[in-house]
């Protein structure tokens, strides 16, 4: 067999697949594999050497496939400018690798032998670190340093053995501020020989910033600290899938930082445990009970709980970071009369509507009503539809579903939940004198 | 008895005091109650099946009474506008519950049935989500996921068994960020059945920003990054209460954020253990040495230490954050001899005084000379007054004040500390050649 | 021997050297010893009753020398105005200690009793607190609560017996945004009486930002938040020198921050464990393995890692602190075609270079190649130079540089890394169509 022609393999699904071809790689069937295989287990048996006992699921994402040449497991990265959609109703130019942003979820087993193909799709150089993984120094990625860059139209070999397991990244280490800005990032799993305890749904996701200002079709790289979107795999709510789980899974969920700001992730309904790092996982005497962790940018951190039926909200706890873009430098309205006001300005501005005395919530409302378009290719500040009405959330925020009847392997969305009798908050009065709430004392 | 007509019973001093009245709640009595109770051990004694070994005392702020209704212990939040004081000279118009800003702390111990009526007193709906404490899904607080928002005039009743004990928080999850920004937040402390080490005091605080402009009389919600006010439990120094303890004593500082700013929260004068959050006592081989702890947004910390006598700065340590509002954007006069300017400026701004040449220490003395009034509304951006003159701080700034003689559950102000003779920095010399420093070689 | 006269001591080096001058203090003789000890191995002899087993080396700093009186430590600092280079090409006038920013180290060790003497050079008062360090509340260092504050031209003596170990801080309690933010900060190193573990290098480093507005020559006190230039120990890459190590050895790394932003520290090559901070180091069960560890404001961190052979990049991950100044409110010329427009800017602003169409790397392209000089007094936003290339960093970015062959104490720059072959990165094609990567399934 000509092991050149060998296929890309999908890691994960039901087995480890490898086709042979006798052409050049039939992408399209690579991508049906990887299409199929999403819904199924993520249990790898077959018989290669060492292999992922668990398979991840990148959510809105995928997993790289990978070739076998002479023992080695061969990937191919191609850093090119895509056109990525937040969520409906806003397509960006960003830049990221094998046509998304962040690139495909690299999966390896601990001992592996990887090779990794990088072509740069760009028109200015590029260079690719692997981030928190132990390697030779000509292989870290570090251009200028490390080796030279790769230029437009240039393909490099990495080429290393992984001594360790763990959740880590990658991403350019040339005009670094310019291409992570962009989206260039993607993470780098490292499964070990054995896990140590069975892992039912292992999802991963990276966080992002991105300047994308209203009404552009560009992230601006200049921006340092005040960003418009906020993602979760380069999406915002509503456009990121649910984490789903089926009651009692242990669900690990990995998370990186590629942002500019040290992000504290929370989950509803679960005290998790804070189980490991790019250094690994940690001896279980240093798992940490929290509702809510810092992901530091740069830094990975894995999380794990045992699911618990219901739509828990997931998210970055910044309360900016779960809108979408919004104006900062309006004039403050809350408690403002802009009654009067309103009709002159609409003199000016048809279809301006006045908003935001007595909050924020009816901004979705004018919204919905199409009172409030924004600029084109603009997300509303807050959106998103539940059960029992507007969820007024963007950006870094999604939902864990865990539902008592799911399929092992099954992530598609099982719709709302619904809530057993006498476990809701409910209404108890319509009388605003109800009751008698204390005061403050004096 | 009329269980219905059971009394609000504050939770803390000498004992559960269930006063019963045959007419309406008499919230006078009940302030009353609290007020006094303020003043005594914490230690909670009487005839409840689960009752807290310990009462918290939230700086600057009070605990919430309940009612016993057949075993379940019913607590009242009403959302509502309100005025608050930051400081002596600066009255916001705020959102809060129950007449303050943050929310009184709801406490209650693990085993407890609860049952938290919550009245929507705004002119926009809200919800209330329990920050870090295991619930069913339906009544975890995220209007539109897992119930319907809480129109204005209508009173909720969310209701669970309490499974865990540790810091919590409670806080809107409808229109979010405009309702946190203006003040909506509080604590929800969960005592454990039995303390596994006695805390002589237990003290809780809420750490938020505040983008009150200078001269302005409202939050703006707008504003992400740049605060004007940075708070523990809704004040600003000098109008925070300090911390005050006995020699000896074990001190715990629960701490939670619910601002948009990781706040590395810094103590002098010891090494706290950092013990537990809301994943609740972490087990002691857990506990870090520590002088200063990042608390993440939307995490809560324990700290812990044996007080040490003085007077010990408590504060954030980005050096912004123990300042109060000042313009970000003037021009930076250090070096500058503005002295021909000055004349110049003030036939256009009379009372305008040149400042800053050689550093920002005389803001507070032209403050305090009445020279530099500032904006109406608006607190000097350095100011208090120590034993030794002047403080210059503001924001996130308090002191722990730890005497020999305190009695136990007392919280009043000791005043200034007495240092004893020989332990106090002072001046050796006035002659500015003193000495031989070493400079800095080649 | 007149114990007044005894001269200060540098601490490190071969031997504790205490050389006896009739004279005042030769500084120079001082200063020469510090110089020649730099470059020993940082194991102290000697008879002094409690000694460090080990030096610290303050990356492009110094440790103060002291002098012995009747058994206590006699440091003596000095704030004072001084020109600062930050990388060659820019200089600026900042506020430090002993002729530096930040100022020298102190070291000593656990028992010791010292005296610090503070001779206020500045124009407006000042203090010191001792960031971290048990001691009385009079010696604590806040001006106003714990003291007077200096004076400009006073001295003060501080003076307390050292009851634990670690890496702490020293800097103003005294306008302390201020202060701070113009340079003043350093940091105190407490040995244990024995090491529990040998370190064969010890290093340490303070993590700063600045306000130096690009053609500025001052440091501005009152940003907040978006800095021009992010440092370790007052120094941007390629200022900054690189941690030098030979292959195997153990080596730490001690950070503090007090700066304003919790800055994510990230080392290539080695998982670190984080193994203490100031309060103390912590017991083995604590420490964790981690490519990155967010250093808070205020906080301190000493990371371990034995010392792999290569060239390893050390830097913060947030990728705007390894830039150096930049306009962050310029317009996004990402996929702009500005080549007609670059003709029309030039006949008004001759020597314009329209820039950035493909990225930002020609940035630093540009500056070699002299078309870009930028403000007088300002660095490149991206600069370095590698043996294979452009680095295009700036800011807070360093080398950890380890070789096989390097003696004991010698911190010196070894270079480039040789890489052995078959270890490298490289090009494998130049066929821009090269491979079938694959792409984003459907």
């Amino acid at each position: 067999m000509n092991k050149s022609r060998r296929n890309f393999v999908a890691l994960g699904g039901a087995g480890l697949v490898a086709a042979t071809v006798s052409g050049p790689l039939n992408l399209t069937q690579a991508q049906a594999q990887s299409q199929t295989l999403k819904s199924q287990t993520g249990r790898i048996t077959g018989d290669a050497p060492a292999r992922p006992t668990h398979k991840v699921h990148t959510l809105n994402g995928w997993t790289l496939p990978y070739r076998w040449k002479n023992g080695v497991k061969e990937f191919h990265l191609i850093a090119e400018e895509i056109e990525h959609e937040f969520a409906p109703g806003t397509k960006v130019k960003c830049w990221g690798y094998n046509g998304s942003t962040p690139g495909p979820t690299i999966e390896a087993v601990e001992g592996d032998r990887v090779r990794i193909l990088v072509t740069n799709g760009l028109k200015e150089h590029t260079s690719v670190h692997w981030h928190g993984i132990l390697l030779p120094s000509g292989m870290d990625g570090v251009s200028g340093l490390n080796q030279p860059a790769i230029k437009p139209g240039e393909t490099f070999a990495y080429e290393f053995t992984l001594k360790q397991h763990g959740t880590h990244m990658y991403h350019p280490h040339a005009d670094e501020m310019t291409q992570m800005a962009v989206g260039m990032m993607g993470m780098f799993i490292i499964h070990p020989k054995e896990e140590a305890q069975p892992i039912d749904r292992d999802y991963c996701l990276l966080l992002h910033n991105w300047a994308v200002h209203p009404g552009t079709y560009r992230p601006d790289p200049a921006v340092m600290v005040e960003f418009d979107l906020w993602t979760f795999n380069s999406k915002v709510f509503p456009g990121i899938d649910p984490l789903v789980a089926r009651t009692g899974e242990r669900v690990r969920v990995r998370i990186g930082n590629l942002s500019m700001w040290n992000h504290p992730i929370h989950m509803h309904g679960v005290q998790f445990q804070v189980t490991g790092s790019d250094g690994g996982r940690w001896p279980e005497n240093q798992w940490r009970r929290e509702s809510t962790e810092i992901v530091g940018v740069g830094q990975t951190r894995d999380i794990e709980f045992i699911a618990e039926p219901g739509d828990w909200a997931f998210h970055c706890h910044m309360s900016h970071h779960t809108m979408n873009a919004m104006g900062h430098e309006v004039p403050n309205t809350l408690g403002v009369d802009q009654r009067g006001v309103e009709q002159d300005i609409r003199k000016m501005l048809p279809g301006f509507i006045a908003m935001g005395r007595h909050g924020m919530a009816e901004h979705q409302e004018h919204v919905d009503a199409g009172h409030h378009p924004g600029p084109p290719n603009t997300l509303p500040m807050m959106t998103g539809k539940g059960p029992y009405g507007n969820l007024e959330m963007g950006g870094m925020f999604t939902m864990v579903k865990v539902r008592d009847h799911i399929t092992p392997g099954d992530f598609s969305d099982p719709g709302w939940y619904d809530t057993p009798d006498g476990t809701q908050a409910s209404r108890v009065s319509s009388d605003p004198t109800f009751g008698d709430p204390p005061r403050r004392p004096g």
